[in-house]
């Protein structure tokens, strides 16, 4: 009688290492460690390297480097209370196929793909609503399973993404992020309004392309690192305010936009001052997307922020399976975004410590690894 | 040269009284005092009782009272911070036209009419947008300008509503809570959803039916005080639950709702604690409309409550002129929704302290205060 | 190396029989003709009986009997253009899980289960993005493939649904259709709303349940039988319209919805003549949803019925994956809506020539076949 | 006793003429004439330039010659029907206010406006509810009331729209049909969406620019006229198909489109098979928003174009006040859209027959009055 452990990979590559190298988090504390000998990750079968029948392995070639990852690295608070000792991290990736299992159909061995690090059984309320990225069981890869700082990541058929063969490795490398930045555009719907941004890190930089391609009339900006700032205006934000120089901005956002205010707060700080900041600058009746996660709960102006404004609140996590990947997909093949100029820096794996300190320095926007070289 | 200060007005019962018996707050302090012979409102023209060309002056027959109408003669921080001293107080109402302004087209002397009471001047964004009830120069009546309780009342002619036929003196002139209820409900949609409406105050007890009316699968209430949860049981609630008992409410509620929580909260409560409670309820990916108003900017858990979750949240002020006062006049017509059980008192405008000591105590839920009798 | 057509069944309950009873259709021509020995469905594996990794095999308990089996034994025009001759007929059913594949998880043996009958790869953009009963591949159990008019039936496990314990197996017999009926409404939106269904068939009738349930303050049927006008008011219709008797209906309703029309038309009869009244009785501004179908693309108004009504017209195919499933549940288990009254006969399989005669004299509504007796 | 004869005219420039100069449809037949001494038009005093308390006498500056106002030249079997013989005609403008009534606040003589020529007596249901573009007493300015190809236009104050200083008269002036362009695509939403145009008259040239200014991934337009069709390459549609030379269009589009078919239809021809093809481009549970107006009621094939697609239809009609003012204005402040291309010819009333027959020709798109100059 057939069992869940029997092999079913009924295709390969064929060339596939019995270990592989992988950046995996060695102790509860600062740092993660290279193992240049690891075991291959196990699918549903429990056995490293064999698929069972929805099983895809994958052979990772670049991986994008996350701020999800740097706290996994510095070992904040959050990151002690959720990561398991002992997991290859990393979320963001592309590579190509290298082996599947008896019940895939319609991907290809050698076939360029990325994936949704959002994993759900696919059995509770919202992921059979079209929520999978909000489920209740779901684990995000490299943070509460194996992930792509390696050789080999295994994921479901389901989480596997087919890259456009117009899309640079690049830019499918870091679809994760980007889907972030689209998911929190298109919840909020900037066509035809002003928008703000309130932080400038990756995707809130990110988000500054991306409202433009979307139809935003105006983005502004606000951070509190004027190289960031600068990065903001050449990416095409309207104008980009540095907050350590106080509130001046708010009034002349005021001046300017038609309902005294700006119509969309794209919340990216996750500061207690900045969202307070953000949601004085809304106007009554706009709508604020929250993508930023405050360390505490903070005091939170709900009576003049929600209530007499008459706001609209939306919480962004994740990204939507399929539609947001879709969404992405179609921005960068039209030419309404581009993604070098948030790309500083591509190393090799084994570069990983300079990459996590160019991301501590703020020297590095987006820092990509080179893990396996181009896929094509 | 004509100039605003004419008389224009064209039509006139022509019995209308010099001076009128009005309820106002006198001094900045507890209390309302009784004036016999309060000179009538001014329209445009800023002379008693004459019409500019706009002008509607009603007069008043029944006028509800408010848990604001509370907050003002208790004369709580909010009160002192706003209410002009000297004015009339009052804002929901029922009357007859008795006189109108030269360019009022499409009313009649003697008609039955209520009003929206929130009056902006209609040029800005949102009031030139379909959003007039956040407008930024909004005033309301009996908070900002001269009541309703009074012999007469004087608004603009875009502020008058007409009363249907079928609908009695007493449910017309409690339209405006009504229509806060409504619009909190419409603005979350409950159409096949569970909701949890937390605060069984007016509102909250409006909400329990509108809520059943307008397609809620499943409806539950908390609040701290029996009587009110068993008012809301006996309006439709399918549970209501005394928060002084603890939380267990909160994994009851997710036992039986396929997401693990209520589809739609309507907060309705104002307090911190209700609030946490009411979002924990909440599943992921729900929706909550606010209405309650906490007297503190509390701490209020971002993270976990909108961002994690996915939720939406929406901030309710007032009512939309005129979707909601259609969609009340429906769920009335239409026999779905029944205020009745909300009156519980009917009092002459001279028993008007016995009216306020009545909601102070929680004996009186909805008290209407009946000045001129009947409308027909 | 392990392939397709290994049998990965992992679980069974071990008495499944070789063969199975079945109604198919035999011939290019009227009627279906009953097989007592029929080989059992093949899942992925291509042999009879044996479930691929992610199939189901469910025992089929009782199956409904619908207006499209009712085409396909008249063998009209669609059906004949549609049909493959020789697939076992049936949609609507409700079953127990006999056996299942190697990689179906969450799912038990014995487990009373209904299922959705649209079966897609789920591979092209709208499966993908929430809108699988719309996918280009999508194939209907019944229609396009083997369905459940027969003992067993062979589905993937994503197409699977568990029943609620407090849902009886006639009413969950026949949640296809009632999904057609709440997908059709929830489309629409009919929450304070009036609302027109045009069409009293049996998807038309539980319309009419479905929408009062959802909120709609008043709703209209017509129909060309009082049989039909007089079962829409049993089940809650505020007025049925006999369409033989003119138009005088539409002016009826003008006369008493405040926007000279109704909110929402729900149109189901699929009658040139129908969709043209019902829309002559939609207001400007209006909502309608399609489900009939008409033979021949008609003379459609749609300058005076789409454009210059500034009209939202949705179409409405299948039921949505699985938030109409969830809906429909919640509806039954909140007993707002009662399916008893449309379930008008329950017959053996082997009376299935009655069934369908009971379909073509308008006698019966619904009728639901039994093939396996009660699942419990 | 005041009454509705009254002058209540409180402001004026002074110098205002006592007759003026107008194109007006003469005769039930082809052409319009020019009258050198007409009599102005009457507010709701009824008397010649003479302005109700409402009312806003506006000298007209320069007025855009629609597709409307060739019908109504050229006398077709629609204008025969709706036009009343003898008014002015235009309904596009900008000019400046000359005088105004007693109860007109907010506006200013000498200042810069245009106007929505939709006017309601705003008591209606669409009227109250934000939809007054389709209220059903709505009447048009130089369709159903004297219109601005003339030296003055009379509106009433709700209808007048303060033109903001940095947009130019040229733009101002064509705020309506830019107004339909920009209504049509926001009520589709383009965000993220691949759009196809169908028809590529002046507003479906304004369609192509507004629609990647509102974030449209790719436009593409069909049309028959080789001129039209490289102008709408120009204004940044990615194809243009001239559909003389067939189908093969929508195939080229179902390849590199993710939905195999574009996502929006923005309908603009009005010809059936204009139509037709349309909505064969359009995707599977895509949305199609209709502008053009079929002459007859076409053969429509509602069941696979709308229901078995799952497809949204939106009726357009007129523009939303005052959001797509709002919109058109932030457009074109953001420098998001230019509308200098689109116009082509600037003319001074005199040479109307010429303006005129520049359009008949098709050498002309839009074609702009020169009435009194530049407006500062």
């Amino acid at each position: 009688m057939p069992t869940l452990e029997t092999d079913t990979t009924s295709k390969t590559r064929g060339d596939t290492a019995s270990s592989m190298r992988a950046l995996f988090k060695h102790h509860a504390g600062e740092g993660l460690e290279y193992d240049p000998a690891r075991a291959l990750p196990a699918g549903s079968t429990g056995k490293p390297g064999v698929c069972g029948p929805n099983d895809v392995l994958i052979r990772v070639h670049k991986a994008g480097v996350c701020g999800t990852d740097r706290h996994i690295w510095e070992w904040d608070k959050w990151a002690a209370g959720r990561i398991p000792v002992g997991i290859v991290t990393g979320h963001e990736f592309i590579g190509v196929i290298e082996k599947m299992g008896s019940a895939v159909e319609h991907l290809e061995i050698g076939q360029r793909v990325s994936g949704e690090g959002h994993i759900s059984s696919m059995t509770d309320y919202n992921a059979l609503t079209g929520n999978a990225h909000i489920a209740r069981d779901m684990q995000i890869i490299g943070v509460d399973r194996e992930g792509c700082f390696a050789d080999y990541l295994m994921m479901p058929q389901s989480n596997v993404w087919p890259v456009h063969d117009d899309i640079s490795d690049d830019h499918a490398a870091i679809f994760d992020p980007l889907g972030n930045a689209v998911h929190t555009v298109m919840s909020a719907g900037v066509s035809a309004k002003s928008v703000l941004i309130t932080g400038a890190g990756i995707i809130g930089l990110m988000a500054v392309t991306v409202a433009k391609a979307a139809g935003a009339t105006r983005v502004y900006v606000t951070d509190m690192d004027p190289r960031r700032l600068a990065h903001a205006k050449q990416l095409g934000a309207d104008d980009a305010f540095d907050v350590r120089e106080g509130d001046g901005w708010i009034k002349e956002i005021d001046g300017v936009t038609p309902g005294d205010g700006v119509d969309v707060l794209l919340e990216m700080s996750g500061a207690p001052k900045g969202i307070d900041a953000g949601f004085r600058a809304l106007r009554s009746g706009g709508t604020a997307a929250l993508l930023g996660i405050p360390s505490e709960p903070p005091a939170f102006d709900l009576t003049n922020h929600i209530v007499f404004k008459g706001a609209t609140v939306i919480g962004v996590n994740g990204r939507r399976m399929w539609q947001t990947w879709f969404q992405a997909e179609q921005f960068l093949l039209s030419g309404r975004i581009d993604l070098d100029p948030i790309i500083t820096h591509v190393l090799p794996l084994s570069d990983y410590a300079k990459a996590f300190s160019l991301m501590q320095s703020g020297e590095g926007i987006k820092v990509v690894l080179d893990i396996n070289g181009p896929t094509r």
